[in-house]
Order: C-alpha cells, then structure tokens, then sequence
C-alpha cells in the first residue's frame, strides 16, 4: 500500500454500477414481470433509456431548475413517459410504484459482497450515492452489502458531483477529507471528491452499459485503481 | 400481535440507554484509565455527572440559545467543566479526545445483539439517536449492531423530542408514521413520536442509572411493553 493512502479511514461508494449491477437487475426484472403480464418489450433499450433519462434530470435538479426531489421522486417522474414510449400504458399505480422500487431491489455485482466484506475489516464503508436513503437501506437489506453507514446525497439535498455532498459525507464521519477514500467506476464521481481532498479508488466496470461497452480508461491520476472488489481489498491490504 | 402494530415496517430505536450501557461503559473505561494513571476518582458519580449535565446544554441548543452542535461537541464542551470538577487537570489534547470518545465506545446491554438480529429479519432496524452518525456508526461497528440504517438528530439538527427528527426518520425511511415503531427505556421520547403517529414499544431498562434506580413505570399508552430486546421480538412475532 502506498504512503499517500495509509491515513485513510473511511471509504465511501458509488452505488449504481459501482456496487450493484442496474442494468442487468432491471432487465432481469423486466423480462420477469413481462412474462407474467404477456407483455414484449425490448427491456435493455428499456433501461438504458430510463438511466439516460436520469442524468439530464438530475441536472435540472443541480442547477435549481426543479426544486430538490428524491431519486425515487425523479424516477417517478421519468417513468410515465418511458412507460408510454414503450408502449406500456394502464398500468395500475401499484404496478408503476413496483417498477419505482425495482431500484431498490438491484442484485450486486458477482464481487461486490465478499469484497466489501474483506474491507469492512479494516475501513469504515459508506455508501456515497446518488440513491435516497430508503432504497440504499432496502437494496443493502436484501442484498446484505454489509455497509457500516448509509450516507446519500439526499442528506445534502445536492446531487454528486456537487462539492455539497462529498462536503456532508465527511462532516458526518467526523473525518478530514484525506481520511475517506471515494470508490466509483466513474471517473467524473472520483475527480469532483479528489477536489475536494478525498483520495480516489477507481474500480472497472466494464459491463455497466452491457456487453460491447469499451471499459473507460482508467484516469492515471486515482490513488487506486481496481479490476474489481477483491482487488481492491487486496490492493488496500484489507 | 395485535391488529394495531401489523402496519409497523421499520422499528427505530432510542440508544442511550435502550440500547447500551453508557453509564456502566463510562464507568468500566474510567477506572481503567485511572489505574493505568494512578489516579482515584470517584467514576459512578463522573458518568452520572457528565450525563446529567448533557440535558440541560441540549435544551440550550432546542431553544435556540446555543447555535446547533453535534454530540460530540456538545460532550466537549462539557468535559473542561467536569475534569475540573473532579480535579483531572492537566488532561493532554489527546486525552480528552479519548474521553469524548468513550461514547463511541459504548457497550450494549447482554441482550441488545440478539435482541436486535431476531428483529432484524422482520423489519428495517434504525437508529434514532441524539448521537452523532460518526459516534452510532464506530458504536455499532465495534460492538456489532445489526443495523440497517443509521439516523441522527444530527441529520435534522434538531435534537429528540423535537418533533423535527422523528419527522426526519418517517421521511428518510419513506415510511408512514404508523408505519414506524420508536423503541425506547425513556416515556418522554416514545411519547414525542406517538404525538406525530409512530408506534411506540417501551423496553424496562432498570439498570440505566445504577442498580438502585427504581424501574420506570411503564406508560399504559404505550403499543408494546418488553422487558428486554428478546422479549420484544417475541412480542413483535419476530
């Protein structure tokens, strides 16, 4: 382990493709719930199309062009439109709150348990995440990811990579920010908490956007970089 | 069980108290550092001292004359007054910070982790403390408690009874209030939440300030009455 990382203490995660696999979740959800219902549809363009919805929104959000919602509350905001773009119309508001909590029920990656179990040894492990703090704590239940601490953007009321949410996550672990180490898959996450003095864990997702998607090359400038849970254990000699 | 409490989805807990021994903890960890010091004091009456001291400084910060502080600053702030008091001057920098974290430290009561992992496999456990996120999060990872989300006043910056943290669980768990069920040895604060629709399950801690305290008597209004946290999953149906 190198110098400029033994003061770390904490690490805080990315979520959504750092630690669960949602793309793969929602399509295996979606083809399930379409077999029962007798219903095709083409479930990845499905999900690709509501993640890329997310992100313009969340903007919108960031920049004080809607007023601070939840995720679940933007995801319900996406849904009727995607719903309508697919075809998928009279859905009962109990089926369209299922599809809502389909994010709260995202399996993780083959790695993701074992390896946050070999870290939680030796590090304090939060979740830094986008998610509100109800699916973070529903996810985490029923997947056992063994977090010590659930932290979310919803407590700053700013979206990542906004400084505000990285700044909460340090006051409430009582840590300066060279102490916590911020571990995601996407480069942007990691930069905006290295502004900030966070360290840096980059770990490879190659399979985030399916199959075919080229694995983003790894910025030179992380503490860490990881092919995935269990290397990063071994890498932070947990 | 009984037809009222069949809604309840997350049960939070009160800590102090409820779920450890802070005053047997502060006891313990004094007269070890005493002796690794030589010093005599008098520890029953420094733990009942310092915590008696913590309620009127917390109604201070309710009503506004003290700018808001989390617990460990509060507890800081009381602890110059308190070694004078007890005629531990001279005390290092680093050693007041060991005594401000003895409440990170804080041991359960015997029967807190089983209690709390039976319960867990039926509902979504949270704290709902005073304590600061960072004191709850080294609490429960040193002494293993099962959590699944860690709450705070701190995250209201409004301490219990305030009406502004029970809200702030009901709306972070994305729960009801008659969906929630506060736990705790103390009337005052199962009182706070029943006002705002919680649940309410009061467990006997006897104990709490010393051997001889008379047991509360419990309040008839209350959901559930436990002896301990076994007996309250067995009540539960857990």
């Amino acid at each position: 382990m190198n110098l400029t990382i033994s003061s770390v203490k904490a690490l805080t995660f990315d979520v959504f493709g750092t630690v669960v696999d949602w793309r793969g979740s929602l399509i295996r959800e979606g083809k399930q719930w379409g077999k029962t219902k007798g219903i095709q549809v083409d479930w990845p363009r499905f999900a690709d199309t509501w993640r890329n919805g997310y992100r313009p929104m969340l903007d919108r959000v960031r920049r004080g062009e809607l007023p601070w919602m939840n995720l679940d509350r933007l995801h319900r905001l996406l849904l009727d439109p995607l719903l309508s773009e697919f075809g998928m119309v009279e859905l009962s508001e109990a089926e369209k709150d299922h599809f809502i909590r389909i994010w709260h029920r995202l399996e993780p990656w083959p790695d993701s348990v074992a390896g946050l179990r070999r870290l939680r040894k030796k590090f304090m492990l939060a979740t830094l995440s986008n998610g509100n703090i109800a699916l973070l704590a529903d996810m985490a239940k029923r997947a056992r990811l063994p977090w010590d601490c659930i932290l979310s953007a919803e407590l700053a009321k700013h979206y990542k990579p906004d400084k505000e949410a990285y700044q909460m996550a340090a006051e409430l672990l009582g840590l300066a920010p060279p102490e916590i180490m911020m571990v995601a898959a996407h480069p942007n996450d990691l930069r905006a908490a290295q502004s900030l003095g966070f360290k840096a864990a980059f770990v490879a997702r190659p399979l985030e956007w399916g199959a075919h998607t080229p694995d983003p090359v790894p910025d030179s400038g992380f503490d860490v970089v990881a092919g995935d849970f269990g290397d990063l254990a071994t890498k932070l000699g947990a």
